[in-house]
């Protein structure tokens, strides 16, 4: 059993290029990143585990065996759309560290079997080039790492203490802790939340050392504790499919799906727009015959519409603008959420779009232990061209027909994710509406949640 | 059949006060305002409207037969909790008027028969004294209507015109509406949130010349074409009960549930908590003793938690202290959204609350003409008295248990209120917990369905 990860940049029968190395100011870590591979016949499973660089001992701390949905499986074929892809991913296993604070705060040298481990997944599309999603692959989960390892003493008791060295300096601290509804799994949310935030400042810092550029939206997935976190900014998208349950695990962060904090950060700073844009949402872009008419709009306090009067300053480009897959903010960004994108400005201005972007994800925990996991639990991660083409429902329905089917395939998860990438391509037999195509770059990647229950059990 | 009202401010024994006329500055509205009654044995009923000062004809415009649904039945019971009562409710019938838009924005005289009509509930809890409350149950259905007649036609439109005078600019205009999605539904939302600030800034005013004080949450239902809107602003509750369901219609606003708004306000506007208080939120609040440790906590883009060292401006007061029922902004307010509260500060300091507070609601949307309506489904309104003590889950076993064996009794919605009330004072046959009680005032509508969706119909 193998966690699968495909992704496909070509269209059938386009030339495949040839292998390139990781972007500028790249350095290996102990994760492994996707490799530039022609075709999808490469075997995944745990074999491929012994090919990583420097590579953990892949062992269960509970059960000291091989981890099989650990073997992660990479395939990632280059459409030189640009000359580096600008899609990337990561996986691999989070061996957190417990650390004792004294005056020196010193690391205690504990053995391997003494780590709090968990497992990590990663989809990052970049865009204006692929250095911040490289960065990101290469530098989010070690910032996550060090967030876990600050935090660990909390995430190992039964009820993370007040105070992080246990020194309890109000007998009914517990108490307020308990009152507050506080847990565990709100440290690793917040470790996440600090980590993207963390990461962001280092690609800021990387690309300006560099003279780079660039953004990316962040999808992650960590299995830690029994749980399963799903950390996501921008608009990838994962989701929880089971025989009889489709739950969605995130939700894109888009200017469509953020318009009222964008308006509002516009409504507080103004200056932000540089007397070039409206903050107003309006169905069209408004002209010289729009004024004095009464239209559509709504500004950032509105969920429903109303009706103003039209003023000279309504017709200035819109702060956000397009429907759907056209949305733009401030007319050069598809999303609102993201790592990178520090000198990122509007054409021929020096209006920042930063300033309108959150890096922090939303985190959202399913308990695996708490589900009655069947063979066939799978959380499907992809990136946003996957999902302009498959619906949630039609991503289930393929996951619900190749599984049960191909239960003794050591490959059916790698076979999976092939399967789903090519569903959007238009195929005779794809469920999509009159064969919908999708042109735009399709990441996926294919977590079996069986293993993972049976793992964290033993935790 | 009626919309049973009731409302209890005593506990059982305490003497009742005399009846009390509305709050100073408040003028007779063709709406009609909760009496102040004794006891609970006034009969409710459609006869009861031929007592309202102006009441409009109630009748159907498709159907030309009273409304039963219509004969709403108040009682106000004063505990003396304050000279006036804090809690005051409205409801009646919105006539909305057509108008037509030339050089004059002249109304047309159109019959009653082509009025578009709704219905209107309203509850309103006010803090500081009656006065908030008493303004926003005379003015906030005016300021609804108002709102409402001015997109009316676009509310009676297939799809609202981006003009809101049909003039079509653009011929591709229909079709920009259409991918926005925006639907007649929208202007009521819009119109709902508009009123809403209207009405606010209407306090503010009327406050200020009469030199009157405090706040108040509103919770308003709105039938109209079929669809029930429910617009809550506060810590009042809405839900639908059915014979197999229980939905939510509104959700509550407090310093809890808004914290990261808050939080990010005081970030972005340091100047607002004039060095006093910290933005940041702790289990509890810190000391001396907590100096240099790491403890836990989180900021405005946090979800999660995490720990920091604790620094000597971490010893102010915090923004939000305090959990459930205790949490309190600025250390003042238990709720962050509602009407008035203009001039609002914290005890003995120059600190506002008003610029923490929105007045604009969140809208909820029930498709009535979409359900299979049966007999017994209704919404229950209430104050957080109610829920407080009761769960969504005890009001509507109460609800299933009552209304299946009472369904000739003409009063049954209005014993149904006074049911739930009396559910709260800790009686024997209670559903709550060791007989709860609650000692917070209690205010109930119950909304029947079945005759709205009957009388959608024919719209």
């Amino acid at each position: 059993m193998s966690a699968g990860w495909f992704r496909r940049r070509f269209l059938p029968g386009e030339p495949l290029p040839a292998p390139r190395p990781p972007g500028p100011r790249a350095s290996p870590l102990p994760y492994r990143r996707p490799r530039f591979l022609r075709g999808s016949s490469s075997s995944p499973g745990a074999a491929d585990a012994s090919r990583r660089p420097d590579s953990r001992p892949v062992r269960s701390p509970a059960r000291g065996r091989t981890l099989p949905w650990n073997a992660g499986y990479a395939e990632i074929i280059n459409a030189e759309k640009s000359e580096f892809n600008e899609d990337q991913a990561a996986c691999g296993k989070l061996c957190i560290r417990r650390c004792e604070f004294g005056a020196e705060e010193e690391w205690l040298p504990l053995c391997p079997e003494e780590f709090l481990t968990g497992h990590y997944w990663a989809l990052f599309d970049g865009h204006g080039g692929p250095a911040a999603a490289i960065l990101a692959a290469n530098t989010l989960h070690s910032c996550l790492r060090q967030q876990l390892e600050a935090v660990v003493e909390g995430l190992v008791a039964t009820q993370p203490p007040m105070h992080l060295n246990g020194r309890c300096i109000c007998s009914s601290d517990p108490q307020f802790v308990e009152e507050k509804g506080i847990r565990a799994e709100d440290l690793v949310i917040g470790a996440l939340e600090s980590a993207f935030q963390e990461c962001d400042e280092v690609i800021g810092r990387e690309l300006e050392a560099s003279g780079q550029v660039g953004g990316c939206t962040a999808l992650v997935a960590v299995s830690l504790q029994g749980k399963l976190y799903v950390a996501n900014a921008g608009d990838s998208r994962a989701i929880l499919v089971r025989r009889d349950e489709i739950r969605p695990l995130s939700f894109e962060f888009t200017p469509e799906t953020e318009r009222q904090r964008i308006q509002q950060l516009a409504f507080v700073y103004p200056e932000l727009l540089a007397g070039e844009f409206t903050r107003l949402e309006f169905p069209r872009r408004l002209k010289g015959d729009d004024l004095g008419q009464k239209v559509l709009f709504r500004d950032h306090h509105m969920s429903g519409w109303s009706y103003k009067r039209v003023e000279k300053s309504d017709l200035k480009y819109p702060l956000i603008h397009g429907q759907g897959r056209q949305a733009r903010l401030l007319g050069t960004l598809a999303v609102s959420r993201g790592l990178g994108d520090h000198q990122l400005r509007v054409l021929d201005t020096n209006i920042q779009l930063k300033p309108f972007l959150l890096s922090v994800p939303q985190v959202t925990v399913l308990d695996v232990g708490q589900l009655e996991l069947q063979e066939d639990d799978v959380v499907v991660m992809a990136t946003d061209g996957l999902w302009d083409v498959l619906s949630n429902e039609q991503v289930a329905w393929l996951v619900r027909s190749f599984l049960p089917g191909n239960q003794e395939d050591p490959h059916r998860f790698l076979k999976l994710a092939q399967m789903l990438i090519h569903s959007t391509q238009g195929k005779e037999d794809s469920p999509t509406e009159e064969g919908q195509v999708s042109y735009d770059d399709v990441s996926v990647f294919v977590i079996p949640l069986h293993s993972q229950g049976q793992e964290s059990s033993g935790h």
